[in-house]
Formats: structure tokens, C-alpha cells, sequence
């Protein structure tokens, strides 16, 4: 078990919780960052880093990924620390008003303050609407793919119509005693050249593909026996099946921040917009994870509420001491990194 | 007389200004911005284009200059027109909600919404505390120089202890008839050299310098005719002058905006946090010039105000009509430039 303590837990390192560190730094405000992801950079590093993005105030055009690495040079002088690979558990509120942040891995992190900077939260399965369905996770039932081995000679059914589901139909097909895909149209949203490869291995038997369906029940005893196909909205079909794989893409969910007792609307954390804190004095929430009136999901905006923030948390850390804003311009960053 | 007709007018060219005009086309609006100065970019172009800035995220270090010709190549697509060098003077409400901005030189600008992006507003010299003082203005009495000749073989009273005064004094003295500088300290704010110079041309008689002392009165008829100098707040000294020019630096003033019937609070227009809307509908403040709780006078802050502003200036000049917010990463800005 790993013990931290810092002056501000940031749980989040996509672009907004990096430069929130930024502005901590310049406060002389330490901080340490934690994200379930395995790198920093947010959805930036995780599903975008080669797209360009137009509207980062200043570049006509950068790459997502370079953004990141930007922002990892510009908040290096302040060197912040951080737990990669965790996903955020419980907040605990200690008498003396600090916090304890603590990681599914058991690591600790004491702090004064803590800002979510969450972006979408984290990404979970969509689960399609069949009923039963929870029963048989793990008994049959998976949302992804992590070893596939596991299928090897047996009966699977897959779900979807998307490149996930095309790609796994693909690669399954040479493992698996029978592989089923049903998907519920004609034509598929993944790539073109995918779905040609899975029509032509239909043809030749290696899949089987059943078209304009969907699965409507899941059977079995303590494991999956076989799932339901409705046929065009009409025949009921039974089909035997070790397991069964709905690849439905990925939806955000708070995950366990849903009961860390903050003020939620909708998927989103509600703030005040004088200084982006939550309900829970010394909780803070910034970028695409919070709402207020007018709220726009834009980095820039991210950028901004970090700011707000941070001097509001030095009123935290620095009880009664005042705080003058000093421009970068003057004095640069050198004399303001000595922590 | 110039008559410009578009959707916003954006009234000061600086980082925030600029960047309004991006936010607003990508909801394919058009913009026309205003500056009294002749160049875009404001304080950066103006006061410190080649001093780094290191607090824009992902930037580690920008000149100032160079974030104002990257927000200029960031705007270019959206095609804004330019009125530089003219200061805005009046605003009109028509009956039709829409407005009209008028500048000192009699530019008309026709616009569904104003936008003042107007940084610490416009400079204005610090005047000291004399009585009678503005009753000489243009008189004798000013506080910039504008046409060194003006003052050729004339008796001229300088006052201050900075680079202006210094730097006039210096040049000035080969002109005029006699030269007096009149500083309240022993030594100069300026530079050192320039300070060193004034010193010695004093010392060969070229400059009449008078230290520990302030300029108290003015006296004249029509025209100027002597000030009086309270030597080490103590001797009254009579000094016949045909020009008296302070040299105090520059303050910002909000100057005619005083008189656009805007909500103030101090030197600043007081804005709704939810679009940076002012009291007058259809009027918007952004950047250094607006105020709200929690307010920072920072670059960055000016760009999320100025993301909320255009969200909500899209529904004045589309009333009725949905906007569906798009980022910009997945269809880059080529297809919403089609203004």
C-alpha cells in the first residue's frame, strides 16, 4: 500500500487536471495526480492524440497528442507526482477538514483539497436492455474482450455493428467452435473493408451472421446455455452459446464518485461558477465532469475553472494569508517554482 | 463617414477580442472589431510583443507578440474586418434591438451585438493634482508630445521622474528657449544612462533641473504664463512658462464607455457569469474589462468568457434556432468557415 500526501489531489490527468496543476504551481500549492487511464492526457492521449484540434486558443491547429506533451512541460517545473492505472475509490473527510483519496489499488492520498477533473469519467460497457442479463456477467456474460483464449472451441455469440464487433468476429472466428453475429441492420458502422471481410466469412460458414436482430434473452442455470435471437422483430430464435459478448461501445459513467455525496446533475458534478467548488467544502470540480448555468464542454473552459480554482484552494491551504496575483510576464515562472 | 454593417462589433483588438472572433465563427457569425490603437493584439502588441508569457495552457513560453500573430492566423478563416485606430465614442440602441457604434471619426457601425473586449481600457496620462490645471489644457498645458516643434525656442516646464520625462528633457532641451525639469526626488525612475545625461546637461547649464520639488500652481490669462514650484515643501519659486507638460505615466480609464449606460463597478463592467452579458441586452464584456465574483484579470479567463458569450450571442441573432454544439476536432474548421 502506497501513502501520499500533497496539497491538492487532482483526480484526473487529461488536459484540464494538468494545467490545474499549472495554476496550483504558481500558488506554491503541491500536487499530486491520479487517473485510471496508464498515461497522462485524458481522452487527448487515450482516443484522439493524432487528431488536430482547431480551438485551443493561440493554435490554429494542434495535434491532441502535443497538446499533452505541452502541458506536461509547462507544469514540469512545479513537479507534480502521480498514481497512473488507478481508478479513484472513496473520499474521506477527516476532522481536521483534510481528505483522504484512496484508489481501488489501496493507495492513500492525504490532501487538504480535491479537485475532479474527471472529464466524461470513466468509460463503461452499454449494456443492451435484457433482462437476466446482470445475472450472467461472468458466468457467459462479458462486455469486452481481454483474453482471447478464453473462447477458444467454444460457442460464442457476438452483438454489435461497430468495428469492435466486426474485428472480434473476425479474429474469433479461427478460435471458436461457432461464432455467431447478430446484429440488428443490414449494413455496419465499422469500417468498410471489416465488414466485406465478415460478409465474405459468412458466405464461407466461418461466421455465422444473423442479420435485422437482436438478442432479447439470455438461458442457462449457473452459467449461460444458449441466448434468444429476434429475428426481424418477429421469430424467436434460440441459439446455444458458452458465451455471449454485446459490443455496444462504451458510455461515460461518474463510476465512484456517484457516492461521494456531491451535488450531481445528470452525469455532471454541480459547481459554483465564482470558484468551481462543489457542495463539499474544499471539493472542487473542473472540465467537461462539472455543469453550471451556461457550462460548455470545451478544454479552454477547463483551463479557466482551474484557474478560478486554484486561488480559491490557496485561501484553503493559506488560512488568512493574502495572496496578491502576480503576471508571469514579470517575473517569468523561475522565481515561482521554488517549492 | 465609413458605414460597416455586420453581426457583432467587437470593441478592442486584443488576445480576447481576437479570440471572439473565432468562437463567434464557428456559430457563423461575422465580426467587425474596433481599436484605438493601430495595431491588433492591445497591451501584448503595444506594451510587451517581445516579452515571453508563460501562463497560456500549453504554452511553456510565448512572446506576447507571437500569440497575437497565432490568434490572428487562428481568426483568418473567418474573414473579420478591422477599424484600427479609431476609439469608439457612442452606442445607439435602435428600436429594432440592434445598435449602432460610432468612433471619434464619425466610423458607423451597424451590429445585432456589442462585444466590449476592451482590456484595462483606453490610456489615459495621470494627471496631478493642480487646481486651474485643465482650465490651461491646450493652453500650455499638456501632457504628451506630440510635435517637438511646437516647442521650439518656448519657455518649457517638464514635470516627472520616469523615461518620458528624462527622454523629453533630454531631446526637448536642444529646442526650446529654456528648459526646466521639475522632479519631487533626488534620483530618476528611468534609466540610468538617460538619468546620467539630465544630470550632466544640468551641470553645463543646458537643462534647468529643479529636484525635491513639486509644481503647485499655474497661473496665465488666456495663455499660460508661470508655474510655481514648491521647492522641499517649503519655498514657493515662480517660474515663467509658455508650456507646462506632467510627464506622470498613463492610467486606464474606460473613458467614453463611461456614458454607454453599462453597470460599473469601479473601472469595470459588471457581467452575468452565465453568457458575460452586461445590463444592456445585447451588449457583452469580456476580458480585463468585465468584473463578476471571482473575477481574474488573466488572458485565459478572457477565453472562456468569450466561448460563453458567442453561445449566447448566437441566440440573439437567431432566434428560434437550435444550436448543436460541434468540436472542432472532428470535422476540423473547413466546413464551418462557408460564412
Amino acid at each position: 500500500m502506497t501513502n501520499i500526501t500533497t496539497d491538492i489531489c487532482i483526480v484526473g490527468a487529461g488536459p484540464v487536471g494538468l494545467f490545474a496543476v499549472f495554476e496550483a504551481g504558481l500558488l506554491k500549492m503541491r500536487c499530486h495526480v491520479v487517473d485510471a487511464l496508464p498515461a497522462v492526457g485524458g481522452q487527448l492521449s487515450e482516443i484522439y492524440p493524432k487528431k488536430p484540434i482547431y480551438d485551443i486558443p493561440g493554435y490554429p491547429e494542434i495535434l491532441a497528442g502535443d497538446l499533452v506533451k505541452n502541458l506536461e512541460q509547462q507544469i514540469a517545473p512545479f513537479h507534480p507526482t502521480f498514481t497512473l492505472g488507478e481508478r479513484v475509490e472513496h473520499l474521506a473527510k477527516l476532522d481536521d477538514g483534510s481528505f483522504t483519496v484512496t484508489t481501488v489499488d489501496g493507495t492513500e492520498i492525504a490532501c487538504k483539497v480535491v479537485v475532479i477533473a474527471g472529464g466524461l469519467g470513466s468509460f463503461e460497457p452499454r449494456k443492451p436492455a435484457i433482462e437476466n442479463l446482470e445475472k450472467f456477467e461472468g458466468r457467459g456474460v462479458t462486455y469486452m474482450v481481454r483474453e482471447p483464449e478464453l473462447f477458444r472451441d467454444k460457442r460464442v455469440v457476438l452483438a454489435g455493428g461497430g468495428d469492435s464487433a466486426l474485428d472480434w468476429a473476425i479474429y474469433l472466428a479461427s478460435l471458436c467452435k461457432e461464432l455467431t453475429l447478430v446484429h440488428r441492420g443490414t449494413t455496419f458502422r465499422g469500417a468498410p473493408e471489416s465488414a466485406a471481410k465478415v460478409t465474405s466469412m459468412a458466405e464461407e460458414d466461418h461466421i455465422k451472421l444473423i442479420l435485422k436482430s437482436n438478442v432479447t434473452e439470455v438461458q442457462g442455470d449457473d452459467e449461460l446455455r444458449s441466448v434468444t435471437v429476434m429475428v426481424d422483430n418477429t421469430t424467436p430464435y434460440e441459439i446455444e452459446a458458452d458465451y455471449f459478448i454485446p459490443l455496444f461501445g462504451l458510455v461515460p459513467k461518474l463510476g465512484p464518485l456517484e457516492n461521494w455525496g456531491l451535488e450531481l446533475d445528470k452525469n455532471a458534478i454541480v459547481v459554483n461558477t465564482e470558484d468551481y467548488s462543489t457542495n463539499i467544502p474544499g471539493v472542487y470540480a473542473i472540465g467537461d465532469i462539472n455543469t453550471y448555468p451556461g457550462k460548455l464542454k470545451l478544454i479552454l473552459c477547463g483551463f479557466h475553472e482551474a484557474a478560478l480554482m486554484a486561488q480559491s484552494a490557496y485561501n484553503i491551504l493559506n488560512p488568512g494569508k493574502k495572496f496578491i496575483l502576480k503576471y508571469t510576464t514579470v517575473n517569468g515562472i523561475q522565481e515561482l517554482q521554488s517549492l
